[in-house]
């Protein structure tokens, strides 16, 4: 490579697939695009891609193949036919298309099995915010391959490695939007209540960005420990005090004509929590009842 | 005050009482303290604080008076015999008690007509991080109060004024630990997952902040003005898109035994937006269904 930005091919011309391939070009790696429906491919031709006739063409292209299609079904069907043709070994693929770790894990399995290093990927950003080095990439599987491919990777936004196994990234990929839809709903709540009095968003927004990031994030910070430990000390913020506490806001919200299922699906959590014995542990002791969550009826 | 410490008073020494009243005494403010037993006052009066044999005596110790007791009955209680003897005329009355909105405004024309300036104000901290001026204490009603007095709260934390309703404070204490529940239940749900595949809280933790500090306080950034332009487009995150990605979630904690209770209720309330017309605009659209809530069965 003697430092001049590698060959990448991108398979998948997608909103996502045509942001990573124009992210790549940004940065000047020769980039080669195939999508099943080639009229995707213009606007990328226009800016200096190379566009391959056929996924063969494509893979045969560059040592790193990014993939990104619209499931793992879809991608197999592509592929399948150029690694039957060997088209695959000695090649790093790098798969962004969304799945479960399970399919990443099976996937994996399938390339080593044609001589490709597989590394899986989960994009942490939508498709404008690709190329923005503050955005998270997390990736898992090859480590070989996040580390020689590493400037390619940088090009799309800030790559991280988890672990070898490589369901680690759908896993996480899973678990973060999980926590960002839980935040955004429970954001959304809090708007419904302080802009039924006259409030903006905007304004309220504001100061709940600064308990995110602060005051909570703090929390979890010293919360973190206490469930790796499995022992939770509740000081001076009980679960039996928030149970207290939640029918402020469960009241307030219901005067005002507000949906109440989430704050009613937390109390019932922590009460949950309360009754297994962790009333006066931390609120990182309700992770016992989700863990629990197989006993349930 | 010639720039030296006010007197200030403070009622109640329950933990958060205690830890006020130190707060105070640490910043060299003269501190009278009152409490329903007087042996909590002990430790107080150790670290040079005065303390009152009766509450009309330590009312009228000090132009400011913080009360901090277990709820509003119990403050009536207490501060009623001072006010009918006229003891709380021309005072600062600053009432850090947990209530409700209701409870802050109907407080505030009371002491309105026994002649006190009332501030309502909400501890966004737990009793430690009391005197930590990253900690925000919300405050609402007189802005008199709160400018005069600036120098004694802003030895408690990092004091913010929302405005003259005295019920504000309160409302944005409730919205702001309603969003605290759900971001924390959302994170031990990702905790939950990713550590049945034998990553450490810890580890995945640090991912998550940089997650909620980064792209989801930019969402959240992005959104707010849409709540308040009732104009929600969804561009390449549209909530039909986050309904097709919650399943992945979904199947992935179901398979490792996980509680799936907030899922199955973010996927519904999601579901809901679409079927109110909103699949494809953004997540901030789910503001509709939640202020619909009066209309559910």
């Amino acid at each position: 490579m003697n430092g001049r930005p590698a060959p990448v091919t991108v398979i998948g011309l997608g909103l996502m697939g045509s942001a990573l391939a124009g992210a790549l070009l940004d940065r000047g790696h020769p980039t080669t695009v195939w999508n099943r429906t080639p009229r995707k491919a213009k606007p990328l031709a226009d800016r200096g891609a190379r566009v391959a006739a056929t996924p063969q063409d494509a893979v045969a292209a560059s040592g790193l193949v990014l993939a990104c299609v619209l499931d793992y079904d879809a991608l197999r069907t592509v592929l399948d036919p150029v690694a039957e043709a060997g088209g695959l070994a000695g090649k790093s693929l790098v798969n962004l298309t969304s799945g479960a770790p399970e399919q990443a894990v099976e996937l994996a399995a399938w390339a080593a099995s044609h001589g490709a290093d597989y590394l899986d990927g989960g994009i942490m950003t939508t498709p404008p915010g690709v190329g923005d080095p503050r955005m998270m990439f997390l990736y898992s599987g090859s480590e070989a391959v996040f580390e020689t491919h590493r400037p390619a990777l940088a090009a799309l936004g800030d790559p991280l490695f988890l672990g070898a196994e490589p369901g680690l990234a759908s896993l996480y990929d899973s678990a973060l939007l999980g926590l960002m839809w839980a935040t955004f709903t429970g954001w959304l709540h809090g708007t419904a209540l302080v802009t039924s009095d006259g409030t903006t968003a905007t304004d309220f927004t504001r100061v709940a960005l600064r308990w995110l990031n602060g005051a909570v994030s703090g929390f979890l910070t010293t919360y973190a420990p206490q469930v790796d430990a499995g022992h939770h000390p509740g000081d001076d913020a009980t679960i039996d005090v928030q149970i207290a506490a939640i029918d402020h806001l469960i009241h307030a919200a219901h005067a005002r004509g507000i949906d109440n299922s989430l704050p009613h699906l937390l109390k019932s959590t922590m009460e949950r929590a309360s009754a297994a014995g962790h009333g006066s542990d931390s609120y990182a002791s309700v992770i016992e009842v989700l863990r629990d969550g197989a006993t349930r009826p």
